[in-house]
């Protein structure tokens, strides 16, 4: 059985880790984003689906490609980052699962089923953005993971040839400068959105 | 600038972490679920909206009642776990948005938007779903996440009095028995779903 980890290691995770606006002038490496999915890729997903596609903004062209489908706070942030990402979400994840899940023909269970399979893509890939976010953490890295962004444009900007691949959420990512970020936003109690029954 | 976690941490988080079909005998606390809770919370969602509603089925009638609503293969796997957690989300998450976002008025944003308010729950309640997973490994327990289950079912039997919170995923939670795991699915390496421009 396992022990908790040791505070430091709490704290790098989720109590100190934060949502930053901007980054010090350290690159993030190709060695990192490899690393970064060699640990997030270990998640679970439903049936092992695996449906996140990674797009990783590194040259500062593909950069200024996201930052131009983002909402007008957020371009800069962008185009100042490392690095960036765009996580996308395979509407068709289910062609792959013959190979990722080898013990049972669950592609069957999808053949069908265009709308569970958008909601599985949706689901899955969030929880592999969590996944990322976490694992850069505990790599050394800091995210910034956005909503503010056109869907639709990044679509056509990163997935122009797949059209079963859509945008799930965006992130920038590096060495977080604790200059650019604000006071935490409130953390609720338990007792306000948990219940033990 | 943090520097990455040890190879022990990285294993407990990612690399050696399984989902559990059945756990050791040995309780799950009221406290460790109010610890998973106090890290969980720490992770970002967007406009910190924080949709979700956690509810944990920590008696033996709680985990049948959620059996009843699971699927053939996964009733067992509940009633016999130490704990399990209804991860349920709020599509009226933007009422909190005055206390959760203060800075600005966040609600408005959605208060005309049913569509982005069911999009912004679901994609933002499966984060926490991870961090919820990623918390109670990081704590020492284990987890077994399912979508296999009726979601109207749980939706009546958990948040029957909220018509506004639906259920998103399940989990099981313990101290994980090796001998309830088969082999891992497969991880594909970097170049199968990643690309860097």
């Amino acid at each position: 059985m396992n022990q908790p980890l040791d505070d430091a290691a709490l704290d790098q995770l989720f109590r100190e880790a934060r949502t930053y606006n901007g980054y010090h002038d350290k690159p993030v490496t190709v060695e990192q984003l490899h690393a970064i999915w060699d640990l997030m890729k270990m998640g679970p997903t439903s049936a092992n689906m695996l449906p996140a596609r990674m797009v990783w903004c590194h040259s500062q062209e593909a950069k200024q490609r996201l930052a131009d489908c983002a909402g007008e706070g957020n371009k800069d942030k962008i185009v100042k980052a490392p690095a960036a990402v765009v996580i996308g979400m395979d509407q068709n994840f289910h062609e792959y699962l013959p190979e990722l899940f080898p013990h049972t023909d669950a592609k069957s269970w999808f053949d069908e089923d265009p709308e569970g399979r958008v909601e599985g893509a949706m689901r899955n890939s969030s929880l592999q953005g969590a996944y990322f976010i976490l694992a850069a953490r505990a790599i050394g890295l800091d995210t910034g993971p956005m909503s503010g962004f056109d869907n639709t444009a990044a679509d056509n900007a990163f997935f122009g040839d797949q059209p079963n691949v859509k945008s799930n959420f965006i992130s920038t990512l590096g060495y977080g400068d604790p200059s650019t970020i604000f006071d935490r936003s409130p953390r609720p109690d338990f007792d306000k959105f948990n219940t033990i029954i």
